[in-house]
């Protein structure tokens, strides 16, 4: 009954075996390897265009690295009060940047929309005494397991375009965000106007790799420095490229996504019926979040299950009763119906 | 009609006078004049102990180098999400720091509570994916015009210590706090906990001076390369050291403090009578804050009235009503009877 | 006997009396009073095309937001190994810039050639594991006392457009380079290939003001964003306006370079008679390098000259023997030609 | 013929086994799997004591963070001139302190003494117009392929306890300076006076590890914040356990090291004997450089042999001759006798 997060998942073996295998031999280092070359050309053909590509090791480092070749020191970058790259990263982004500020917006369920951006945008009329909005920067899949649309994004990117800021995407789970949509890659990202985007695999299937991809290839121009003095560089490189290639090959990382998305709305239909607990958004990924008695989450945990209560710091979910929590539930692409049965008999017994 | 700001006045004459004459002969540079030593013993003497001070150039340096001698780069400085190092320094804090994080909190009237602080501290339990807090930051007199008791800020000590952070003070209008209060300026500080503060005097009548105050001098010890690193060591610092020692001199800070607080709270009797208008918020320093239609407003500047509309970012005023804008008026050493006389007729013709 | 620095000197009598002028009245804060945009203008009569300029208060402060205006976190500066942005800045503009690397060049006489810097360039051929070069740093007057030609600062200003760096100059000590050699600003700037420079008042006259001015204006386009952040926006900016329109009216700053170099050069030619001292290079400003005996190095400084012993940490001067040791004298705008004739009888005295 | 570098040899195969032995099954995520917990345990058993240990993903993110945790924005960390943090890491060490300054040192043979970091203090008696030399940092093995004894890093250790300053080990090739000579791990670091250290496993046999260790564990203290901050914490954390206990079981690391050294020292024999090549250093780890003329080096990278030509950037050969080069030789644990057999052959026949 894990579904504390698909950061507790092994890797795909496919992807492991991969791996192994590149291991053997000698090869160039520090980027120069035939793996990673292969694996950003494997990246451009999933996006339908040449792209840019860096793989590094964690999703703060893209996100960070990323929104640095995009924002100076004295910049602001746009984003809802519940990304991970302002609740979860420690300040990555502000070190890495030398001093930008994040300009974290409420709204309920997890997205910004381009409405919003414009009014805070507007709202700044005092020149440099406040940082100077740079990008804006939204999560697909959110934090909140809700998806962005193609127009809602097309919508960020003309705005952006017509402010003169840029688009980043934190794609830590894109592909849960793409699997099943039947929209390509392009036009959930640079066809709407990204401009960057941290394409993400450990959480589905790989052991540590992200990409740092450029659909406008002019800002990417520096970034094997960024990526060296950030120590993102790995000597032995072929490893991430050879996870990259098999992540890709034959469509693991959509199939992988596509499994653990329908073991989140498996579960989020066994858990709407459970008496008292209730699903304040759509589950639109690979994670499920639930109000439900703090009673009943406790007994949940003493019963086994593995899953944690979300923190209320954010404005993405209201109406949270006295007495109530809100807890999420991720689904990886090693969840089996076992596992989402075990679960939701649980609930339904404890409710 | 000026009450746009405590800036646009000039500096006191008896500061441009102490100025002129530090200026003959020559002087040991880079912190070394007589004029610098002798001011950090004045300071000594106000605060009633020894203590650490350095002469800088304008208050967002003062606030920044200060966090940044207390706050790591992973740190977080908790503060009021009107705190002006958070809304109008452009970023600063974070450049200095190396990356630190401020942690705005919201509460109506311009002030953090203890209570509020603790609450906030209870609730970050994800360790380091979160930056650190390092420091509590307060503004003495409050950007909403308000000033904190002596047993706030006592709380306040008493929490951060008993958390391990550190208590600093934003004083641009320290002067404005205090005067009047009967209370001595080491009660308000160092005696309540606060370890390090920004001691303001360019906006209550010097040109161009504010002070770094330690009274953990511990914390001093490399304080002279941060303010050389920063670019904020004067090579003529007698320039400095001569102002401060103008501006202490026979309690003229304090004087200049007690005139504009009393023609703010002049002013603010005037306003509260006038028709529409309220003030929400105490006049416990040199700002009136006051609500009011959007159309008096607009028609107060038309008339030549000259102050600002405080923009509507942060949590300390509430109940503002469609059509109605929240509005700030300064008062300065240089204000006169005539001045508060003149805009108070002009708000009584136009309401 | 005073030669230790121009900083030791007060500021001109004019420029004092300018302060205390533009005291009177209220004027708009933050850069936006007439004074600051006068001389904008004015310093664009100096240099003979628009420009913009940012003024700000050290040198230390104008040399690193310069820099980190042309220069990224991952870049590195070329410079001498001698230049005061490298050796007496604590890390300005490591802190400003976000991490670039000083890439020091050593060369007698205190300037660098083109040549040396291309043979520099041509040697980093392994990409991202160095620093990039981004700009390159020349400092005229350099802290030797020589000048660069207009031919030579050509070179390095057409080498920098063919590699793609930009060209900074610290001017500190611009007017003690430009005066008397019959040659206008705009030869010795943007016509030569600089970029953007620091321009010194406060060693010639000034209390505390140096100006960033940018011939490519497009590299400005956001310096006002950099200069609040830094902490070097004045409120009370008019201060800065008015000390640079005086130190520039009626060719002040001219005279006071020229008084001042002609007292370096008297004092150059008393010295050189001087036995057992000898001049290691040419006096081409308000600076007067002498190597000399310890001995009587000691006997001096006994006898009430104020001057220093220049550190041998670059590589400007060869050939100074055991017991001997090198010194600078440097001469002000107030330095007279008793002065001279004081210090250089001790020195024949002594000898 | 491949002796580029230890880099472009994959892993271990007993460590790639161990990496893909624990993705079996759930495991806590972010350094708290038990993997990284028994890493941590079994470093301190190699050191003899107990340690803070933190594994990360490459060199330079272990040297920079090290650094970054005892020296500040302001700080000075003194090392020698071809030093890797210098020279290769692309100012890693800038970024991560936030702007402290690295102080290289000229010394031939590729280490840095006590007697030259004292006397180099000794110059700096200028204050905060310095940086202030906050750390030693040596590198061992060097990167010239010499190690430094156990007196000389215990003289330095008893330096830096009287300056104040602390003293930093570069341990990329750890295993090699160590290897077969006799002494412990401990005698090597903390017993001499290292009170933090990057030790490798990257080179040696590993896929991609480092370990910061703190002797001093009072500095590990906030580690792990900076570790998360800079994107160096990975989310399937056991990849880096799983590597570093392999690495260290039984003795791998060692006999790793102990062979490529041995082939070191076996091409080193041979290449002596080659007319017109000289040694300009003893072979202490498994590094070899040798002098020899260009038009030699040139036939030889023709005829098939892999390895570079070292740059003339530093100080640590002297003597190369017009028409000459240095070049390096590097063994790893996978160069055989036949690799070794193979390259003097070719040197032979082509002298």
């Amino acid at each position: 009954m894990e579904f504390g997060s698909d950061n507790t998942a092994g890797a795909h073996k496919a992807i492991v075996a991969a791996l192994a295998e590149a291991n053997d031999g000698r090869a160039e280092s520090y980027g120069y390897d035939p793996w990673s070359k292969r694996a950003e050309e494997a990246l451009g053909r999933v996006f339908g265009r040449e792209v840019s590509a860096f793989l590094v090791l964690t999703g703060t480092a893209a996100n960070a690295l990323a929104l640095s070749s995009i924002v100076p020191s004295y910049g602001a970058v746009v984003c809802h009060d519940e990304a991970h790259l302002h609740t979860d990263e420690c300040g990555a982004p502000e070190l890495f940047s030398g001093g930008a500020k994040l300009m974290p917006l409420s709204s309920v369920g997890g997205k910004i929309s381009a409405a919003l951006v414009a009014k805070t945008l507007d709202n700044l009329v005092r020149g440099e005494h406040e940082s100077k909005p740079a990008a804006v920067s939204i999560t697909q899949l959110s934090e909140l397991g809700t998806a962005y649309s193609v127009a809602e994004i097309g919508a960020l990117g003309s705005l952006c375009k017509a402010r003169g800021l840029k688009l980043h995407m934190d794609g830590s789970r894109f592909a849960n965000a793409l699997a099943g949509t039947g929209c390509t890659a392009a036009d959930m990202t640079w066809r709407a106007g990204v401009e960057v985007m941290s394409f993400g695999a450990t959480k589905n299937g790989a052991l540590a790799l992200e990409a740092v991809i450029f659909f406008d290839q002019s800002l990417a121009e520096d970034f094997r420095y960024r990526r060296k003095q950030a120590g993102q560089l790995l000597s032995k490189s072929r490893y991430l490229g050879a996870q990259m290639l098999a992540y890709l090959e034959n469509g693991l990382w959509l199939r992988n996504a596509e499994h653990s998305n329908a073991m989140a709305r498996l579960l989020a239909g066994k858990l709407a019926e459970v008496k008292g607990l209730r699903l304040p958004l759509p589950t639109q990924g690979n994670q499920v979040f639930a109000i439900m008695p703090k009673r009943l989450h406790e007994a949940m945990l003493k019963g086994g299950a593995h899953y944690y209560a979300w923190p209320a710091r954010g404005s993405s979910v209201e109406g949270i009763g006295e007495g109530e929590c809100l807890t999420r539930f991720v689904a990886s692409y090693q969840t089996t119906e076992e596992d989402v049965g075990a679960l939701s008999h649980l609930a339904r017994r404890l409710a």
